[in-house]
């Protein structure tokens, strides 16, 4: 479930009534909530939980660009898959490739439900002005790229 | 502590799909967000709105107590009407009766859809401590209160 | 972790960014979308999800009273336990009393941070007109309350 | 498919606790409800409300496409204005360029805050099968496009 030195991380999700619509959908917004709750579990995976990070560097991510297709709608009480995978490092920004699928379950096989593409900056939190990632995250990317 | 018998604050809302969930009505959890908006433009109104109150003076509300009642739902589209009164003042505290109602319309009369009591307190922001309100707002409480 | 037949149920929470305000603590309504998790899991763990219920049975629950008490704020990245226990069965409704605790970790022994008692009510979900309680629900819940 | 050069729609927000997170600001997923309602908004004033729409012609819209740039962020107690165009109109989708701002205020300027795209589909309520625009709107669309 939590593969933090492969290509890319998966975080599993339950659709609660909260997430839904009088549509009887997950309302659009929520899916990024789903994504970004997939985003914090990677960096939690990798000891960098967003505490910590403001703690020990000061640093907090914004997000700065979010692109997302909804293909197909999820569902109360749906198991979901959200995924994460690491498109590109900036100096101090990160770009995530992310989707979420419906579980494989009673009902068959899984089922792609939205992707996105997110960019999240990397800024100091006192003035939100860019800082560089932080040195230990850096260095685990670099890691993960390297030939194992 | 004194019971002030206080005016009653309105403030209009709409429902929007944000508010509902699957069972085509809105969220329970999202009557308190109704309520807070209207407790919040309460303070407003006295020209006390939560970034001006913490920059001032260092406090911020926070709330230690709710109950509320769901009488009738409130649907997709509704204009409802919040409602706050001040129950009860403390030295660190205040007690809210609030209100939400289905706006009169083309359906008829209005209609009572929830009640609550909420209880909040007056916090140092930096630690959460109990404070003192505000002296800006206790003496606007107190002017109220007066006979006209 | 779910104990469906014992006294208790319980479901570990973990605290986003999502569910924190400007305060740097959770807001005070997404308690109560802790709570509903664990009453939904509750449900689950007794092969009754809410989908399945209205597939089933055409009814569906609608909270009718909250009452709740803050007593300590969750923050970002606390790891939380909600608990659930039918503390009265009527012929169409249920009353929970739920506890939300932080969870032990480095940082010492659990905390209590809010405690809740939420009436819920079971509805035809065609009109919200009250309904029975399901018979298989029901049947749950007597065979738990018999000796054993 | 044609393209329209639309009027653009305006809607007054205002930032409360419930829209922002413990990193000081409104948490990303939100500025997309300040947009849904923006769009509602719009519908609305051409007496399109979403239960009107779904009860006279089965349908209802759901977002396929959003792609958003958060420039600067929004903060509590924020006075904020959504903007909506239709920016290309389908057989049976809309796409919208859609904005934030900052209102001017005793800050100075407007500032741009946030700019997305939105494409909604258009879809029987009851399958979420692709289903014509609605004439009534096809119509209003048509009306406001042609020369004055």
């Amino acid at each position: 479930m939590r593969t933090v030195d492969g290509e890319e991380f998966r975080w599993r999700l339950r659709v609660y009534y909260e997430d839904t619509d009088a549509g009887g959908i997950v309302y659009y917004a929520n899916y990024l909530k789903f994504f970004e709750r997939c985003r914090t579990e990677w960096l939690r995976a990798l000891d960098l939980d967003p505490t910590r990070l403001l703690r020990e560097t000061g640093v907090q991510f914004v997000v700065r660009e979010a692109a997302c297709e909804f293909r197909r709608p999820a569902r109360l009480d749906d198991a979901l898959v959200a995924t994460a995978r690491v498109a590109r490092v900036g100096g101090a920004s990160l770009t995530f490739a992310q989707q979420l699928w419906r579980d494989a379950g009673a009902a068959g096989a899984p089922a792609l439900l939205a992707e996105a593409k997110i960019r999240v900056a990397c800024v100091d939190a006192r003035n939100l002005a860019p800082a560089p990632l932080p040195k230990t995250l850096a260095a685990a990317l670099r890691r993960r790229d390297a030939p194992a």
